[in-house]
């Protein structure tokens, strides 16, 4: 579980200071946007706003010991995994990421290289979701690893998609398969107590690749976006899979003040999570339901684009918006109806 | 030092959860800026953008036991700093902010009343600046408080000033006084010590009640963009001085590719400070110049706003931009001429 077995190079941080720091990584980095006019290395980053677009912000933060284990996280998949989950929330109001802002608080544990590989993630996912590293804050942190991110962006006035707009009838449909970086977790911490139980005893994960691939390379799913503005679609509603189906639809029932009736039979789930599911003794529909950190995207779109979502390969559609009075329920295989819950998020 | 002697109610956060946490502070919030078309709720903020302007956008992050000690900073101070700091780095670019998003990590030695008292100061800068909270994150720490603020805004095309444009012959001046915020940190953390020796002891505040406002209740000059703006004034160059005249001199100094003379006797100080720098055994000069987190703006004009700049209360010219290969100097009160020299950040 450890980093390698050959020594690596190590600079030490307290050898280079904040301002060189910033320089040694801000060098590795090079815009791509037009509309940044300043990135790094002033008081403020200064951007030409698009006039005929709504801007988006948001902001999602990541701790060590709370969201990431770096006994099994590579610091090139966190930094990458940072800037993901953040265009995946600008993604799920249908819009593109432009800007990103990263604040990282580190203790002198880390290294030079280490920064680097980390910068080298967040590089890696600002390389390919082309959008600018325009600021933020290098700190020393007395714990943890610290990583703070904020994303612009911007969504076409009429295509906007809040979770507020889902409609009677409308189709419930949900990118990609489910449940996969839950099971993927799971893995990685099993491996994780093996290990500390025998140090000996090298991870196993070759079987598991698909779903601890899914845990540890987050993506968003900026394609779907692409694919909705291509074919003029316009979700009435929309949410990325962060907490899981079940707690994210509900969101959009709240919020749309509508009812869901959702199929388990039709939640999509690839084979490597369902043998994964029953190897932990878990039940498959209940991990498609309530396994978070998938980001793929859950909408509602009006019964008028039924054929083209049909069509559209990667895209499930699991059931439809119903009467505020029914609430949220799901169609087990077994043909039962059952209320849809929740899973609380109770990390405090 | 303590927070109160009267036993104050106490929910735990436990009780509650995300979701009812952050609906709970939401509801404290309401929006001033009519750009701010949906904050906090979904998975961005949507914004209506200023054609006209310059977009700015800058980021910070306070960290416990790194930025701030919380046996002597009342959370509610804290959470207006926060917001102000970042609205000072806007401010620095001639700016004013529209809106920020606050991402926090909290671990359960926090109640409901502590939240609400760091929310009280967050709305309260908000209120003061007229910014819109517009998003964010909370999130359960392992370990300390964290706060991680980013702040939107915008400044006219011909408005903005950036930390290069400083010429040979500008004048160097800064806003209000220097040195204070520092002083009231030796103030607070000796009283911490005396009452860690002895509980006691109660701190002894009243006289240094200004230095210590000056680390406790951080302001971002607006004030002073507003009165360039009256004036017609632009800056060459400006920043904040958050890590000390010295070293935020010299970032103006490399990036306009200049030199700098500034005069030891011109440096804005309180008597306050200076009886406080005495008590302490330090030289007030080197206090005024090396003394971070004052939030001061320190700003390059071309001569021609001499008068008006003189006429002003509260801004002082120190100094003048010289050629490049003078470097920057300090002429110190007994006429020596000296290297001005950045007091490394070494935090790591």
């Amino acid at each position: 579980m450890s980093d390698s077995n050959s020594e690596p190079s190590r600079t030490e941080l307290d050898n280079l200071g904040e301002f060189k720091l910033i320089e040694h990584l801000a060098s590795q980095f090079t815009q791509k946007q037009q509309s940044t006019l300043l990135g790094i290395g002033d008081d403020a980053a200064v951007l030409i706003p698009d006039a005929n677009c709504n801007l988006l912000v948001t902001s999602d933060m990541l701790l060590e010991g709370v969201h990431f284990d770096l006994s099994y996280t590579p610091l090139k998949h966190l930094g990458y995994k940072a800037i993901a989950v953040n265009i995946s929330d600008i993604a799920a109001m249908n819009g593109i990421c432009t800007q990103v802002t990263v604040n990282i608080g580190l203790s002198n544990r880390f290294s030079l290289e280490a920064i680097d590989a980390l910068y080298e993630g967040i590089q890696m996912a600002c390389s390919h979701y082309q959008c600018d590293l325009v600021g933020g804050d290098t700190t020393s942190s007395v714990t943890g690893l610290i990583i703070s991110v904020t994303a612009l962006g911007y969504v076409g006035n009429d295509r906007l998609v809040k979770r507020s707009g889902a409609k009677h009838n409308d189709l419930i449909c949900v990118s990609g398969d489910l449940g996969a970086a839950y099971l993927g977790l799971q893995v990685l911490e099993r491996e994780k107590q093996v290990f500390l139980a025998n140090s000996e005893m090298q991870p196993q994960l070759d079987q598991y690749e698909y779903i601890v691939s899914r845990q540890l390379k987050a993506e968003a799913r900026t394609d779907v976006v692409t694919w909705f503005h291509e074919q003029g679609i316009v979700p009435t509603a929309m949410i990325d899979v962060s907490d899981g189906l079940a707690s994210d639809l509900l969101h959009i029932c709240k919020q749309s003040v509508v009812g869901a009736r959702v199929y388990e039979d039709r939640l999509p789930i690839e084979a490597a999570t369902k043998d994964a599911a029953l190897e932990f003794n878990l039940n498959p529909g209940t991990v498609t339901l309530h396994g978070g950190e998938d980001y793929e995207l859950l909408f509602t779109v009006d019964q008028k684009h039924h054929q083209s979502i049909e069509n559209q390969q990667g895209i499930s559609v699991i059931g439809h918006i119903t009467d505020t009075g029914q609430g949220a329920e799901l169609v087990t295989a077994s043909e039962e109806i059952v209320p849809l819950e929740a899973q609380g998020w109770r990390h405090f």
